[in-house]
């Protein structure tokens, strides 16, 4: 198609999107659609023919419709939730485009692509509480959705540091994790039925609430962490829980993630799964959150190599004590062994939440502090403390006197391991080096039977790295099955697989 | 291809997997062969070429191999584990075939079928405490597979009746569900990774032992309930859970479903997951029971029209004793409230054991009773009453005195629901009527937001029921998939998906 085709295509796109959403939002302005194209984080930045804001599911069905039969091909399309993602999965990649020829997305050599916001899809459709269920719209915001539930007396357990602005479209094209994957699962395990457009615009009505259904393939799976290249998530229905009545927070300090990782097994042997958090720390992290976060204080006497933040659920406030008995039991006695080497527990609501602003604050420590090279990894449990020891070491050995601040989900084998470059070191010579880094830990987890994306997702970050670790049969496989479902590559192309993996 | 060539090609396929298996693992003999080719029920009969039994994953990939390279289109295969299933998804189907021709399936219409036993590859692999995950082989039975965890200290919470003949790659290939779900999941939940031979005989490694994995489209879950139609899953690495070190197992009468809906919710609000069993049985199915079963006594002084089986699980034995009491005031509470008739908590292991052995003899004793048209539905947990009092009112009214027995996993949603022919009458016409009484419940079940086959699978029985209650355009995805990971449709042919479904 020439240039002057593909404009004529893009113009008559535009048109038929403003004839189903309202010229209003049909967003074509740089002002307007600037926030859509670029990653919150300013890493990724994308140019699209225009942002579309559809409100129902039947106008996201006319939109998607719309792009498919679009010019000579059709053309791709870019789902949005609440542009929170880490891996660039949301905004456009015109990886194709000569870098010059950014600013006009048809006069360069990658496809025309259009944005499609869901954050106007806002409503919860319904809420069973017998069922323990709640239907939320794509667009609703995790919050959103927590709230409700809680209104509910109910419990959506999800939770992350941005779920004020993540949406649950987002959530669940990502399969979203976060701190209580140990009780209750990541997003898949808190999913019983989707709405989807498929990529030709077509709605496949999935929207089940049942526990048990062994009807046939089981396609929801599909879409859940496929990051919008499947198709287009509009809807879904949740699993609530009974929401814990009392919670027990406690502070820990041991000698190693070995020891660690098996106090987490008694734990568990113990309080099954009213273990509902127990996330590690290591000294780096925590001097971090001292040194750049206001009114922060250790809670024990001095800060030890590693630490963990335990919490415990209970259904009632007698079981709470009871469950505070028995903990401080165990805790003395891990103690005596010499197996802890201090704790503390809170004593108040107050008290918890100060604990938890520490873990919470890492992130924000660390961005703060600078420059460092993030891996978001998983290993089976039982590999973790391995993988630390090793990591640390070559890693101390290759760039003496590295930072390595390393904390996370330990009950999930879900680390957040970030190397920074030496105190005494200008950055440059370590921003140079990331490749190499992501090398060398990406190398060890796989070498030890871990994942290089627990939870962010491949997105544009690891759609190529990805390919060093997984076998060619799986990629095939996973080629097979977007050919099945996106015979064009229309759905937010570049993203998870390679470009060169998509049939175009 | 001519008959001599089919024959032909027939004769050089067990000579090639003699050499690959070695000729005793090679069955040809009607003798030998006959236990593989009809389900257990004797409701499913099929024709097989020859049922070959490899040992290990490399053996199953070089049978498959050859079967797919056989003849001019490759020759059908059908997986079978410990062929307990009861849709007939474990036997070959020889659907296209002139029932005359049956006796040799070279002569008939239909394609040529291997069944590919699964039942040596039964190792365990290998089991990790600290990681709470055990690898087994498709060929380990359920039972097994629970042994295994509990010398390990450790639980794999499935639980079903056959569970000392199913196997796991059949309880995968199905899902399974059983009385365990409502606190652990289906098979599905309980599974992190899985190896599988796919339709031509290469080998996906997917045995990953990680909580949190978003490296693309997770392809495990494709397989698991598929019937074997994708390909053949030889190993999976599965979840194990803390044992519970206290149990409290209780039986309730009350006035009808709904109440015991509403009672589900409160005791979770209570117990939380500790409720791990919550059994529903109706008098129809308890009085046979008493009448067909030995050493079967009621509980309670007189049967009910609804009684309920509770379980909840306790950490310790100190738990337990509190568990004990919080129930006894909950239930006490209850019957003031007039919302519970009668109720009993067992006093020792004994008494418990006789509690599960009412709930677990009514397949037994429905047998002996004669015939009756079994449902295996599930429906959102919120519309179960509203379900059994529509369809108890129509099948009186169409058949005055039908028999209904029901019973089931109320805490998933799942009814066993399977009425019986009047006392009085002959069974022959209401075996006639099976086609209507199907019809009758399984358009309440779907227009209650239902699902025909809540644990069972489609199988034979049911691929074209589904053709009724599905949408065209799920059946159609499915049928992409099926497409994208067998093109040949070489895997258990006429399972899952109705025939003219698969691409041939």
């Amino acid at each position: 198609m020439s240039n002057e085709a593909a404009r004529q295509a893009a113009d008559a796109l535009k048109l038929r999107l403003s004839e189903i959403v309202g010229s209003r939002q049909v967003l074509t302005e740089a002002a307007d659609t600037q926030p859509y194209l670029h990653d919150w984080r300013g890493r990724y930045h994308g140019q699209a023919l225009c942002v579309v804001r559809p409100g129902t599911t039947a106008e996201v069905a006319a939109v998607v419709a719309a792009c498919a039969q679009a010019g000579a091909g059709g053309i791709a399309m870019v789902p949005q939730g609440g542009n929170t993602g880490l891996v660039g999965g949301g905004v456009p990649c015109n990886a194709e485009a000569d870098s010059a020829d950014l600013a006009d997305p048809l006069a360069s050599a990658g496809r025309p692509q259009v944005v499609i916001s869901l954050q106007r899809l806002q409503r919860i459709r319904a809420i069973d509480t017998a069922n323990h269920t709640l239907t939320a719209e794509a667009g609703c915001t995790l919050q959103q959705v927590q709230e409700a539930a809680a209104e509910a007396g109910l419990l959506f357990p999800l939770a992350i540091a941005s779920q004020g602005t993540a949406t649950i479209g987002g959530n669940l094209s990502t399969n979203a994790g976060g701190v209580q994957v140990l009780r209750y699962g990541n997003m898949r395990e808190l999913t019983l039925g989707l709405e989807v457009v498929l990529a030709d615009g077509r709605i496949w009505d999935g929207l089940r609430g049942l526990r048990k259904d062994n009807t046939g393939y089981d396609l929801k799976q599909l879409f859940i962490g496929a990051e919008g290249t499947l198709g287009l998530i509009t809807a879904a229905v949740l699993k609530l829980h009974p929401r814990p009545r009392a919670q027990l927070t406690a502070w820990l300090a041991l000698p190693d993630p070995q020891v660690a990782v098996e106090l987490l097994g008694r734990l568990r042997q113990h309080f099954g799964e009213r273990v509902s958090a127990f996330e590690i720390i290591n000294r780096a992290a925590l001097e971090l959150v001292f040194k750049h976060v206001p009114d922060t204080h250790s809670p024990l006497s001095r800060i030890h190599d590693w630490q963990l933040l335990l919490q415990l659920d209970a259904s009632s406030a007698a079981e709470g004590a009871t469950l505070a008995d028995d903990l401080s039991e165990l805790l003395v006695a891990e103690q005596a062994a010499g197996r802890l080497l201090d704790a503390v527990l809170a004593q108040s609501e107050t008290q918890a939440a100060a604990l938890w602003k520490l873990r919470e604050s890492i992130s924000e420590a660390q961005k703060k502090e600078g420059f460092s090279i993030k891996h978001d990894v998983s290993l089976p449990i039982s590999r973790l403390h391995e993988f630390i020891e090793q990591t640390d070491a070559r890693l101390t050995s290759r760039y003496p006197g590295v930072r390595i601040v390393c904390f996370g989900h330990l009950g999930d084998g879900n680390l957040h391991y970030n190397p920074s470059q030496p105190l005494a070191e200008d950055n440059r010579a370590f921003i140079a080096a990331t490749a190499e880094v992501n090398r060398l830990v990406h190398d060890l987890v796989h070498a030890l039977g871990g994942s290089i994306s627990a939870e962010h997702g491949l997105g544009q970050l690891k759609r190529e790295e990805i390919l060093r670790y997984k076998s060619p049969l799986e990629i095939e496989l996973m080629r097979n099955i977007k050919t099945a479902l996106d015979p064009r590559g229309l759905m937010n192309p570049g993203k998870l697989l390679s470009n060169s993996d998509v049939a175009r």
